[in-house]
């Protein structure tokens, strides 16, 4: 293999593709980026078998080939040669020579042969959507997923696509987030994506124009966007049947300005931050609310205006729930859709039925 | 007590005089903010009786008086009042109220009679620099010391001023920096001032354009920058004789652009991590000089440009140190000024001979 790139090209593919590499892996292979030189590109691979992500950039070949380098020193050393013309040749003894300026630098190599190979099986399903969109989506399904190994699919977002309708749905067991979406593509299929991997694709999508096509198949994902590849492993299992948890009608129904509640909330929890659930309580009544916390090292009790339908109540939560989604959600106004103190609430923007999000109350003496 | 500020002076006060708060300390009462409401002000001082900083802030004073608020929360409180008009009254029950638009807090507080009282003595020594000049003197010192604490001497920079000239040191053992600066001031005297208070007096000041004054007594700092105070206790003991260490003659005088040497030896010190003692080897010839490094993960080897004045040399040093110098000295040319592999090189900027950083070379074979 003998490659001519440029060094920044080369920098910020290897630093998009680290993000898949294995740490401690087992197969110390796994700890690699693959270079496959062929055409005339230079293809950059890192997988840790259940995340791969691939990128092709352009490149002069001079021998096809491919190699894998060992991948945090490399990732470290192309940093630095941003400003450089880099050539990359394998030499016989197991090493990658890396060429620039009056400069030459070798680099340990593993055998390309030993590296994973990962391939796109045929198109079953998929869907497109805007790169604005996905990220939308992506940042209000994951904030429920559960981080806990215990139950692993719950570490996962279900994604259903049902009669050109996408539904999103995450839960921990504490909260809940079921989100709509209008999508191109017809099919019926489920599949739970790795929370790991939404993010990931979140972090390397970049460009506002571009639109992102998700192929789902048997056991994976498989998504396309600005020369970049990343294939996932699907999360098996049965997910949880989440159209029981959601109820139907509520008593209540209190409308409040979203900053004004997120920013008591936030005063709120830092003094129940003391307390083990981050108990915040609200006394709901007809036109203001109370948003109170008490704890050996002080108490908060502030009043926000509210719009409310239905009867007065007392509920309290976890304040950290609460927050987590006031600070993505974007619009101005939202509801709070309560039955009792100890039903699940339901809260959904004024105008947006289409991201719901459930948390369920703590109960609270008195 | 009883006061009311305006939120975002009292935030940004808060978060000021917080760097000096104790972290888990055996009086718990320096773990609190001291706030004294006297005349139209609101002072606010943490100590950890090392490190004390004191900020006064403009306030309605509606009762003088004092008391200590638990730190930790009431920083993390301020920062949601920015937008707020606060009033702050000590309640009989030992709580500290809180009051901002329609609501009322409570936070936990401490006798303030506990509180250590650190008062200026009469100012025996003292010079001024501009904040510009102290940052820029600061910086290129402290990057010397020690972060060890089996000696805790060399834990800070001595200050000696000699006929209006101010000789900062700072050595670690393994390098040494020496920085000379005429100032406004007469007077001979020593100080051993810690590098953590030189740091912090970086971070809190701002204003490129007011003046520092530094007062030095018997075993306290003391320095005034925009009503913030800040007092620390100064190391006692004797500080290295460091005229001793420093070579006065040199048989080769390397000179090289700083840039190029600095991104050699960073991507060099990325294959010498693996190795202990980070080793990067100069071979250094009447035009050019490879920088050199080698371990099982690779092999770096590079040549720039440089005018040598003496003999060819081969000398090593660990990386970090040569990097850590590079990126703080502001030249475009160095120069290492050598005697032999085995004795310390001294680095200094080109047109600047007030600046001077000595580095040990390490032994290598062959």
């Amino acid at each position: 293999m003998k490659v001519i790139c440029d060094g920044l090209d080369l920098s910020d593919a290897v630093m998009k593709v680290s993000k898949a590499m294995a740490v401690k892996a087992a197969n110390i292979v796994l700890e690699g980026i693959k270079l496959t030189a062929i055409n005339d590109s230079l293809i950059l691979t890192a997988t840790d078998t259940e995340l791969t992500i691939e990128k092709t950039i352009k490149a002069d070949v001079l021998m096809e080939g491919e190699t894998v380098v060992v991948g945090k020193y490399f990732v470290d050393f192309v940093k630095k040669l941003e400003k450089e013309q880099v050539e990359l040749s394998q030499l016989y003894d197991g090493q990658l020579e890396i060429k620039y300026s009056d400069s030459v630098s070798e680099l340990q190599v593993f055998s390309a042969e030993k590296f994973p190979i990962i391939t796109a099986e045929k198109e079953d399903n998929s869907f497109i959507l805007s790169v604005k969109e996905f990220k939308d989506l992506v940042e209000k399904s994951t904030l429920a997923c559960s981080t806990d190994d215990s139950r692993p699919i719950l570490k996962g977002c279900l994604f259903e696509i049902n009669k050109g309708e996408l539904t999103i749905v995450a839960l921990d067991g504490f909260r809940m987030s079921v989100i709509k979406k209008q999508i191109k593509g017809t099919g019926e299929f489920n599949a739970i994506i790795p929370s790991r991997t939404l993010n990931e694709i979140n972090r390397l999508i970049e460009s506002e124009e571009e639109d992102i096509k998700v192929c789902l198949q048997q056991n994976n994902l498989y998504v396309k966007v600005n020369n970049t590849i990343i294939y996932s492993r699907l999360i098996e299992g049965e997910f949880v049947k989440y159209n029981h948890i959601l109820p139907t009608s509520f008593e209540n129904v209190v409308t409040v300005n979203k900053l004004n509640l997120l920013n008591s909330i936030e005063r709120a929890a830092i003094v129940a931050k003391n307390d083990r659930y981050n108990v915040v309580k609200f006394d709901i009544k007809e036109n203001s609310m109370s948003v109170c916390a008490k704890s050996e090292i002080g108490a908060v009790n502030e009043n926000i205006p509210v719009n409310l339908k239905g009867k007065d109540i007392i509920i309290a939560f976890n304040g950290k729930y609460l927050t987590e989604y006031l600070k993505i959600v974007g619009d101005e106004f939202i509801n709070l859709n309560l039955n009792s103190s100890i039903d699940p609430c339901i809260i959904t923007p004024v105008d947006n039925k289409d991201f719901i999000y459930l948390v369920l109350p703590i109960r609270i003496n008195g």
